[in-house]
């Protein structure tokens, strides 16, 4: 399995706390030892990171650590080999453009027969993980669909999610920079902040943040991610086998369809 | 105007020594300050680095300078905006897949009445530069040819390069990972190392490199860059208005068709 971490924000954020903690999990001993990556939108731009070492240890990791990457929207995935090689084609998160937007996709999971899912030919895998395969089939879906309407998007993911989840393990995390969509067919964890901001104290790493200090009075964002990265007690589980929206750091509702934003 | 760098090698290549040459480019003061770009494949995996800071003062192009990133094929570019805002969506490299491989595309020039090019919606800018617009409208192109046969991805890249030279300046460099392919309206350099090696003098950071002791005796790599980036005398210009296509870090004949490998 792999650990995942995901990011929404209604202005950019400094996330080297965060992802101090996060990267730990990408032991040089521990299971997690097969590469890393991290994909960012800062607004409507994109750009991403991947290496193939250990994120504990890693170079482009200690970067990300040290420097200020501005993000509102952010796709982290440690990875544990067992579909396809270790090799940069195989690392997550993977992305495509579809009408104009980066689409950018994270997979927690196992996928047995993967290799079934059909595929147009639009989108095709450049490397051999099911995940990949699994984002392929799920992108020519979404093409068929207005992937401006969250609620489409997640209805869509709500019923490829529960394929995909019969097939194993499914956790995902799927954005185009404007929404951030997660799955989970097994436990994950969210939490939002905003003002009045509290500490926060790092379950890997032991470091503490002051987030009074370090986020604006106006700043709403929620992380998620596989298990908690902070003793903060606002940490909640993900619903099963549900897609869940968030934008601008905020959940969307989906009991009631007509509140979800569109546009 | 911009900068571009490309490299062809046959075995992974640490490139930190002309980059740090060739980010030098992206002054701080200079006219090339509008961020920067490099696009990395390790054989058929890529990644890429992207930031909006000028490349000699940047973090991100400090990681670069100091961080072995095996290339096996590189395409690197410092950007001087003319065409679309300083954001991420209009930085280069630009990069879609297609058929489960992944072009990555750079561009120095200006193309008037670009958005004339017409687009068939498979392929569509994130951005607003000439060049995300001309690089989709070639893929467009490409995806009606046998990509695999090098010759026939030159060929096209005459037609197209005749046309877009037409609109103003076009130089560019476009790579499957496997083949390099550069057009140059406006005077490029090229040059190909090859045992024995020499010495190499860095013209913008004064840097000296035992290129004997730098790369393995089987090493062949071909850099290709707006201007010679070292005091070598056997950087050559780049045939004006004709693609050039170079793999393993050799330049492929294209005056008899047969001698172009394939696959």
């Amino acid at each position: 399995m792999c650990e995942l971490l995901g990011m929404s924000a209604n202005a950019a954020l400094d996330l080297r706390f965060s992802w101090r903690a996060f990267r730990r999990r990408g032991g040089g001993n521990g299971p997690h030892r097969d590469g890393f990556g991290v994909g960012v939108y800062r607004d409507d731009g994109y750009h991403d990171f991947h290496d193939l070492s250990p994120a504990a240890e890693s170079p482009l990791a200690d970067f990300l650590a040290n420097t200020i990457v501005p993000a509102t929207t952010l796709l982290g995935h440690i990875r544990q080999a067992n579909e396809g090689s270790i090799e940069l084609q195989n690392t997550y998160p993977f992305t495509r453009e579809m009408g104009g937007r980066l689409w950018c996709y994270a997979m927690q999971g196992q996928l047995a027969g993967y290799e079934a899912l059909p595929l147009s030919g639009r989108f095709t895998p450049q490397g051999s993980t099911d995940g990949e395969h699994a984002f392929c089939w799920l992108l020519d879906r979404l093409s068929e669909i207005d992937r401006s309407d969250s609620a489409a998007v997640a209805a869509l993911m709500d019923v490829c999610g529960e394929r995909l989840a019969g097939m194993g393990v499914f956790n995902a995390l799927l954005s185009d920079g404007r929404t951030l969509y997660a799955y989970a067919s097994k436990p994950m964890h969210w939490l939002t902040r905003r003002a009045p901001f509290g500490v926060a104290n790092a379950l890997d790493s032991g470091e503490r943040l002051d987030l009074a200090v370090h986020c604006d009075e106006a700043n709403v964002h929620t992380l998620i991610v596989t298990q908690p990265l902070t003793d903060e007690p606002c940490w909640q589980v993900m619903p099963a086998n549900r897609a869940v929206a968030f934008r601008a750091g905020e959940r969307l509702t989906r009991d009631v369809h007509e509140t979800f934003s569109r546009g």
